[in-house]
C-alpha cells in the first residue's frame, strides 16, 4: 500500500465532505484524538456566538423561553443514534455525576447493596461506583478481564449473585478500545435480577448503539468526544421509558420538579426523564452540543461506523506493516466487531512517543503506562491522516527522535 | 423627588463607567433582573467566543494545558470576595449539585444525621436537603421565619440538638431579599456542634461576605447572578481549610484525584479543594465566569454594597411614594443592613404586572404568588432605571393595563 492508495480512499469517501463541517483551523495537522475532545462544527462557533451576543447579551433571563426546552430536546436528538426513544435522554451535568445519579437510584430500587463492574472499566466510574455502593452499605464488585480483549459474560458470570443491583461497564473500554456485547451482557444482567448501567462515552457517535432492542436499562455518555459537543460539553442519561417512576435521582433539583416555577417546598419528580435534572445547565456550552449531534445524526450511523472500521483497519493494517519491528503491539481487538473507534498502539516509550508526535503536529493521546492511543472520528479523519500518522511514528521509531524527550508520566490529554 | 434627581445621581455615581464594561443591546430596556441572570461582560464575549474559536477550534485536546487549572484559578478570584483564602474556593458543577456533595460531606463527618433549614429557602435546596437526611437516615427539620424578615438565631435554636449535623441557610432569601446575621448564626450552630453550610447564590457579588471572619465552615453559590458568569454557568463550593482533609466527597470524579492522568483503580483525593471537583467542566461555560468576577473585584464589594443599598433605598422610597395607594406592600426589609440586592413588592396580581411590565421593557421577575422581585446590580443598574421602572409600574397600575394579561401563573424567569 503506498500513499496514493490512502488518498483514493479519501476521494471515494462517501463522508468526505463532512469535513467541511467542522473548523479545520490548520489544515497540516492530524488530528487523532477526537475521542477525547471532537473537533468544532462550524454551526456550532455560530450557534454558540449567537448563545452569547444575541441569547445572553440581548435577550437575557427572557432568552429562557428557548433555553428551558433544550435538555430535553437534545436529548430528543441523540434518542436516535443509541436506539432510544424520545423521553428517554436527558443532557444534564456531567459523566460523573450522572452515573453517581442512575447507580444510586437503580441501587436503591433493586433493594440490593452490591455493584459489579469491569476493573479497567474508566477509573472515574471506578470510583463513583464504589462510593455509590459503600454509602448503599455494600460494596463494588470489581472482574478482571483481558486487558486486550474487553469484559465478557464470562468474566461477568462468577460476581452475579441476589446481592447486585447493578453492572456498570463501558460499552467501548477507553484504554483498549474493546467493544463490549451489549446485548448478551445486559440480557445476562438482567436475568440475574440486577439492572445493567452503560458508559456510552466511547462509543456514542461512532458505534451503532441499540439500547432499546438489547435490553439496556440505563446509561450515561459524554458528549464531547465524537458527538463533537465541545470541551466538557454536559453530558446525557437514559432511562428507559417504564423504568422512569421507579428510579428517584438523589439529586433533586428544581429543573426535575414538575412544576419549577411553582416553588413547592417538595419535591414532586417531573413526569419523564426530566426529573432527573437536578440545577440550572450551563447554557452556553449546552448550545454546543446540538449541532454536533445534528452533523452525527445527518451522516447517520451505518455510515459512520462502516468508515469507522475502514479506518481502524487501515490504522492496524499500517501499524503491522510498520511498527512491528520497533516492539510496537496492537492493544485493540483485531476483528472490527469488537472494537470501537480509536486503536491502542502498545510500547514501552509510548510517553515520549506521544510527545514527540505531538511536536511533529501529530496529535495522539497518551494512556499509562504504554498506551498511544489513536482515535479515528469519521466525520472528519481521513485515510491519509491514518497513513501518515503510522508513517510519522515510524519515522520517529526509526531515527529514534523520540529519546529526546523526558519519560516522566504525565499527560493533560 | 423628581426624575433629575435620579439624573443626578448617576452622574455623582463612582461606579457609573462600570455599565460600559457590559453588554447593553438594547439602551432602552430596563432591566432589574440581574439577580436572576447577570448582564454580558464586554470582556466575557471576547473571552469566550476565543476560548470557542481558538482554544477548542484550533489548540483542540492541547488546549487542557490552559484550562485543566481554570476551577482552582476562578476559585481564588471568587475567594476575596466572599472573604475566603486562595485555595478553599473551587467552581464547579452546579449549585445543586455542590450542596448535594457539600452537605453530604458534612453530615457524615459529624456522625449525626438531621439537617435543619429555613422552611422559606430556596426550593432546590429543600429538595436536595431532604434527599442528603433521608439517605443518612435522618430527616430535614424546616424552621418557620419571618416571611419579611427571613430566618435568625431564635427561628433556629428551638431546632438545634445534638442530632443536627449540618443547618444550611440562604444568605439572602430568594423572595424577600432578607439578609441572615451570618456571624451571629454561623456561631450559633457551631456551639451546637453542627456544621453552618451558606448558600451565598444571592448575595455573592452584591453584599460583602466574611466566611472566615464570621466562623462560616462551608458554602455553595451561584455564578450568573450578580457574578455575571452566564446563563448556568458553573457554580462554587466553599470548604475552609481545616475541614477539607475531613469531607469526603460522595461523588470522587477523576478531576478530584489527586493524580487524575495516573489513572489508578483506587480513588486517592487531591490535597486541597480540588478534591471536591467530580467529572470534566463545561470550559466555554467555565470561560464565562472569569470575566464577571473580574469586573466585581475591579470595582470592590464595599462600592458595591454602598450603591447598593442607595439602589434599594431609591427603590422603596419610590414605591413607597407612588405604589402604596395600589394595595402594593414592601416584602423586604426596610433596614439596609437586613437586606440583599433585591426588593420584593408584594401585590395579588404580580404575576399579570410583571408581564405588563416586560412588555413596557422593564423586566423584573415574578415568584409565586404575589411577588414582583426587582434586583439592582450596582456595577450596571442605575439611579434612573430604578425611578423610571416605579413610574412605570405605578401607570399600569392607575391604567389597569394589567389586566388584559392571563392570570395564571408561570414564569421562566
Amino acid at each position: 500500500m503506498e500513499r496514493t492508495d490512502a488518498v483514493a480512499l479519501d476521494a471515494a469517501d462517501p463522508l468526505a465532505s463532512f469535513r467541511d463541517a467542522f473548523v479545520i483551523a490548520d489544515a497540516d495537522l492530524i488530528y487523532l484524538d477526537g475521542n477525547s475532545l471532537g473537533r468544532l462544527p462550524v454551526h456550532t462557533a455560530e450557534a454558540m456566538a449567537a448563545a452569547i451576543d444575541i441569547e445572553w447579551g440581548d435577550g437575557l433571563v427572557r432568552s429562557w423561553h428557548e433555553w428551558i426546552d433544550l435538555p430535553q430536546a437534545i436529548g430528543d436528538a441523540i434518542a436516535p443514534l443509541i436506539g432510544a426513544h424520545s423521553g428517554e435522554v436527558l443532557v444534564t451535568d456531567q459523566t460523573s455525576v450522572n452515573l453517581f445519579k442512575l447507580a444510586s437510584a437503580a441501587l436503591n430500587s433493586t433493594g440490593r447493596r452490591d455493584i459489579v463492574t469491569d476493573a479497567a472499566n474508566f477509573p472515574s466510574d471506578l470510583y463513583v461506583l464504589r462510593s455509590v455502593a459503600d454509602r448503599a452499605g455494600g460494596r463494588l464488585r470489581t472482574v478482571e478481564s483481558d486487558p486486550v480483549g474487553g469484559v465478557g459474560p464470562s468474566d461477568l458470570a462468577p460476581a452475579l449473585d441476589d446481592e447486585v443491583g447493578v453492572v456498570s461497564l463501558s460499552h467501548v473500554a477507553f484504554k483498549s478500545g474493546a467493544l463490549a456485547d451489549m446485548g448478551e451482557i445486559s440480557a445476562m444482567v438482567a436475568s440475574a435480577g440486577a439492572l445493567p448501567l452503560w458508559d456510552l462515552s466511547h462509543s456514542v457517535g461512532a458505534v451503532p448503539i441499540e439500547l432499546a432492542r438489547t435490553g439496556a436499562s440505563l446509561a450515561v455518555g459524554c458528549t464531547y468526544k465524537y458527538l463533537n459537543g465541545g470541551p466538557g460539553a454536559p453530558a446525557f442519561l437514559y432511562v428507559r421509558e417504564d423504568l422512569q417512576e421507579a428510579l428517584a435521582t438523589p439529586i433533586p433539583g428544581w429543573f426535575g420538579h414538575a412544576d419549577m416555577f411553582g416553588f413547592a417546598p417538595t419535591y414532586l419528580p417531573a413526569p419523564g426523564i426530566r426529573r432527573f435534572a437536578s440545577g440550572t445547565p450551563p447554557i452556553i456550552s449546552l448550545r454546543g452540543v446540538q449541532h454536533g449531534v445534528a452533523e452525527t445524526a445527518r451522516a447517520g450511523m451505518e455510515a459512520i461506523r462502516t468508515k469507522s472500521i475502514a479506518l481502524t483497519e487501515l490504522l492496524i493494517a499500517r501499524a503491522d506493516a510498520r511498527l512491528t519491528t520497533f516492539d510496537c503491539s496492537i492493544g485493540t481487538p483485531r476483528r472490527p466487531a469488537q472494537r470501537g473507534s480509536h486503536v491502542a498502539i502498545r510500547h514501552l516509550d509510548a510517553y515520549r512517543l506521544t510527545q514527540a508526535l505531538i511536536d511533529r503536529n501529530v496529535v495522539p493521546d497518551f494512556r499509562a503506562p504504554d498506551v498511544i492511543r489513536l482515535g479515528v472520528a469519521p466525520l472528519y479523519t481521513r485515510y491519509v491522516d491514518v497513513y501518515d500518522a503510522i508513517e510519522t511514528l515510524a519515522d520517529i521509531l526509526e531515527t529514534g527522535a523520540h529519546e529526546a524527550y523526558p519519560a516522566a508520566r504525565g499527560s493533560v490529554t
